[in-house]
């Protein structure tokens, strides 16, 4: 290896800034910002009715399954918050627009299990004695409000655990983006990230890009970097070289599930950095709620590994790059066995080996 | 890992076809192998005057040591041979020639190698008692077929000595372009596959797409498909999958130097592509000429590594992908430490550890 500069030097950036927030409420309307146009534009959508949010969540403006969920409850708000009637029919309105909400993204369970909560807390209220119209479309906000402090408080709470494993000055590697963009703030990965920028920690972290989608390279870099944290971009294949240079202490990634016996799925590419960080002695954390350890899957051979469309290898951005007719193997998804992962990092703490005896702990 | 279809079935090509030639002499001029347009187009220039071999290797119509300096040969015979005069005269163009043609691309060492060795011929045959200024000429033109076709040999060894570390039906995984668009045939780290192919062997390829210029896409998954043999693109990422799926039996790739220890320089993601090969007990092979192994260079640590524009990573697709202002780490090579390389495969045959003492053996 040779001896260049280091390029994760601090930046120029002093305070730490908010982290970025995908989704917020804003007195009457929702703030969306809007994915699709990142890193080159910062725009903020603002959404006054269901429809407005069934069609952001449908052309992807927002993604990551927490936030569709919780923009889902405030469309739902939104969808009755003008309607006239009393308390019954205004619960009809709320079923009939969290039904019409989940045919925005037919396959994100996080969006049903949002729409199932705002209805059942509706029918909760609505039997109440002498509740007006009014207070059950003040209760539906008040849900949806709740939906989002309760992602905020967990994703906090990973990002506090995983703080501890960390420490100042540190190199931490990332791949794909498990941010806040996703979440209602901190994300899941990079939540210890903001934590440790808030206490004044200067944290280097190097992102991989991700192919093909580059997640890491549109959203990763961009949300660390408007945080003002310490953030240098590299291809997935230098992942290896910055780890032989000494530059990587810790590599923290999320998932999209954790089976029983601890092997994880998450975004393709992962595995092959579990076995680098394994093979240069360096810790490697997952980070995720409890809600993605699926105790139902018992090994990472179970879990479906969907293989998605060549053109994201070969003509990914508006521009052919590989030979027509060229075959393609392109999984979304990788599986990294437990052995190679170091903790799961959940709201509830950090669960180490043995993964089938812990995991089930954290949930007894 | 899921249980998805082996991508790299038997694909409908059924005959070896020739490899793709990047420079063929063709009688009366050079036919050069427009590399700029691929994949996307094949396109042959006619190459009559040293001039247009200048423009050609300055704007990187051909590009790899070996074919630009076989470019650079026949750059010098297209130069003179319409020259009228005595063999004086002609001796004189020819210097002339060589000495333009190495303005081209002042940093390609294989270019002055080339040229060095024309203007060294016309010297030779120029003091020969009798000689005509047609026969001088005629004598540039038969060394620049010499130099081709010395090259050629030396690829088709590599190639014979690597096939006896392969096998039919196997899996091989190759990183970036060390194939024979960048020498006269066969290439280095492709040419065991050219090989297996005339034998009828149904080698299965996965080539890394190799981030960021994409020469595993653009090149080697372009003159694989064209040669009838099974090749799948995959993203540079997703080389531990494909290795954990048992789809792999060796890695091979090139070199741009290999030092005295057996430490070997090449593209960016070699040598993450060399530790997952060890974790997952996958041979992992070296192909080169003997004029890469440089034994004046002790160790990896005294190679120079180029860090290139950020701009590859941040908009190489003709599209900005990151956030403006976010740092870039872009090297443009690693090191692959010699204890993660199974052997040296050059045209004298195949070195293993010790490579201090092997590698020096080879040239004793």
């Amino acid at each position: 290896m040779n001896n260049s500069t280091n390029p994760a030097a601090p930046q120029s950036e002093g305070a730490a800034k908010e982290p970025l927030q995908s989704v917020q409420w804003a007195g009457d309307h929702l703030s969306l910002l809007d994915q699709r146009l990142l890193p080159e534009q910062i725009v903020y959508l603002p959404l006054t009715t269901a429809e407005d949010v069934w069609e952001a969540i449908r052309h992807l403006k927002v993604r990551g399954a927490p936030a569709i969920g919780i923009a889902a409850a405030f469309g739902v708000y939104l969808g009755v918050s003008g309607a006239e009637g009393d308390v019954r029919h205004v619960l009809d309105e709320i079923v009939r627009k969290a039904d019409y909400l989940a045919t925005s993204r037919p396959t994100a369970v996080n969006l049903f299990w949002a729409l199932d909560r705002m209805k059942a807390r509706a029918e909760a209220v609505a039997v109440r004695s002498g509740v007006t119209a009014e207070e059950l479309k003040a209760a539906m906000l008040q849900e949806a409000m709740l939906i989002r402090a309760e992602d905020e408080e967990t994703c906090r709470l990973i990002g506090e655990h995983a703080l501890g494993l960390l420490a100042d000055e540190m190199g931490v590697l990332t791949h794909c983006n498990a941010g806040g963009l996703a979440t209602a703030k901190y994300g899941t990965a990079l939540a210890p990230l903001y934590l440790a920028k808030e206490r004044g920690w200067n944290v280097k972290v190097f992102a991989d890009e991700t192919r093909p989608v580059l997640q890491g390279s549109r959203l990763t870099a961009f949300e660390l970097q408007q945080a003002g944290i310490d953030v240098t971009l590299i291809c997935d294949n230098m992942a290896g070289m910055v780890m032989a240079k000494g530059w990587v202490q810790a590599v923290i990634v999320g998932t999209d599930r954790v089976a029983a016996n601890g092997d994880v799925a998450n975004k393709i590419g992962t595995y092959s950095v579990a076995v680098l960080a394994k093979a240069h002695g360096i810790p490697f954390y997952v980070a995720c709620p409890l809600s993605t350890i699926d105790l139902g899957t018992p090994t990472g051979a179970e879990i479906p590994i969907e293989e998605r469309n060549e053109q994201e290898i070969t003509e990914g951005f508006g521009k052919r790059t590989a030979p027509v007719g060229v075959k393609v193997f392109n999984p979304a998804f990788d599986v990294t066995p437990h052995e190679y992962v170091t903790a799961i990092i959940t709201e509830k703490g950090v669960v180490t080996a043995p993964y089938e005896e812990n995991l089930r702990k954290l949930f007894g």
